[in-house]
């Protein structure tokens, strides 16, 4: 069984592009590491499907990470985390498998004082209760202010991250947030760390904005060295890209989440796995 | 072969529920008929997908149509029409399809008086050039001001049909069609009429809006009319319902699109055709 061997890659899948932000966390704390990233670009985004759906195209992305011998697995996206991490977890057995919500969660519950942590998202990640429960298991007695904030990916993909009607619909989302005095937010879906900038004008800088990206690639860290697992290489990691979609809207949007240009995308016909 | 009978039933298809305001036209003008509607809400939207994902999802949603008999197709989804007509007709050899474009384009050409038509959409559609490509066979001379509109479909979803945030998004998608002057716009999206209000507000009263649903419901009637398959029955026709993914968030927006709850709903593994 090859899975185990320091040089197999990680695998990250995300519903699209988003999960982007993570990889570029991923590479800038693991440079050596080999890693694969999947993009479910034909179905994107889950945020909108049901939970049944979710968990069907999860369970195939993972058949389709195992048969390339990942000795991790980084769900990027906030659905599939929320929605059917235990289906990921029965079909990788003993390959890990690190969402982006505990990791997020661990961070906010370490680093609010007040007690009141506030969780933005797509429909689907605030529905599943999944970022709520999550604080539950881990924080005790937690205020938790739930915030749906749909409008934001397609804004994002858009392209108006400086927008004045991006900071406008930001007011209205956020607003619940500010009212309830949280001191913490948890940014609930990998789009919005891509406009941080215009959140944190509207929270103003006394609340702690929690990015998963960067809390789950610390995980990923964490877990890979404590079972001995890192690339001890000196040299870049390889990169693979996969997508269920036609790969040039990928290569070209790739340049904004990821800060390059990535020309080799290949595509996958992930409904047979 | 059953194909040719008064009783079999139109089948209408879009990526998802904007279809529904296509389906509320042909109800009102052909209240007798009986309709199958298939929704891909699975794989929504497609606006933003590549051509040859639009072909393959539209070409098995017309293999299960023909499953069910229908005497008809009526393609609502913009993006569909745009991109996959000829495969959907290939596929439906004798059975007449109908796609939104044409009977839209049709319209706008015969009431523009300067030759000046704007045409709003999804990034899909007006990429495809679909629009254009039948104003010109149609036209001649005629200039045309295309506008992507991606923010609107959201919008929609989010429900913000009367909002602020949505007439300063239409006023910054808009001006460029009134700045050229157009006196005709094609509402090349079907989840567009839901917002006509606000368009009107921000184009103003004097270019005339041209809504697809309508007029391909009147195309419709007289394809059927003409190949003598109007059903003759005094009573209403059947109406049935299918999705790719979970009904239950099917009937709660067919309130809104159709203005009544639709609670009986099938899924269907759309991905086996």
């Amino acid at each position: 069984m090859k899975s185990g061997s320091n040089n197999n890659p990680i695998g990250i899948f995300d519903s699209g592009l988003g999960g982007l932000t993570v990889l570029k966390e991923l590479i800038r704390i693991l440079p050596s590491e080999n890693i694969i990233y999947f993009g479910d670009t034909a179905r994107v985004p889950y945020g909108t499907k049901s939970k049944n759906a979710v968990r069907n195209f999860s369970r195939q992305i993972t058949k389709f990470l195992i048969r390339h011998d990942v000795k991790l697995i980084l769900v990027a996206c906030n659905t599939a985390s929320a929605l059917a991490l235990n289906d990921i977890k029965k079909i990788a057995k003993k390959i890990p498998v690190v969402g982006v919500i505990k990791s997020g969660v661990r961070a906010a519950v370490s680093e609010t004082v007040n007690k009141k942590i506030g969780i933005i998202g797509t429909s689907a990640t605030i529905k599943s209760e999944s970022y709520k429960s999550a604080i539950k298991r881990l924080g005790g007695k937690i205020k938790i202010i739930q915030q749906p904030c749909p409008l934001f990916v397609p804004l994002v993909e858009e392209g108006w991250i400086d927008s004045k009607i991006t900071e406008d619909i930001a007011k209205i989302y956020l607003y619940p947030l500010k009212k309830a005095g949280c001191d913490v937010v948890i940014l609930g879906c990998t789009h919005y760390p891509m406009i941080k900038k215009i959140i944190r004008q509207v929270v103003g800088k006394k609340i702690k904005l929690i990015d998963s990206a960067k809390e789950v690639s610390k995980d990923v860290k964490k877990i890979l060295s404590n079972k001995g697992l890192i690339r001890m290489a000196k040299s870049r990691g390889n990169l693979k890209f996969y997508v269920s979609d036609a790969p040039d809207k990928f290569s070209k949007l790739s340049k904004i989440f990821l800060g390059k240009f990535i020309s080799d995308v290949k595509k996958v016909d992930i409904e047979r796995y």
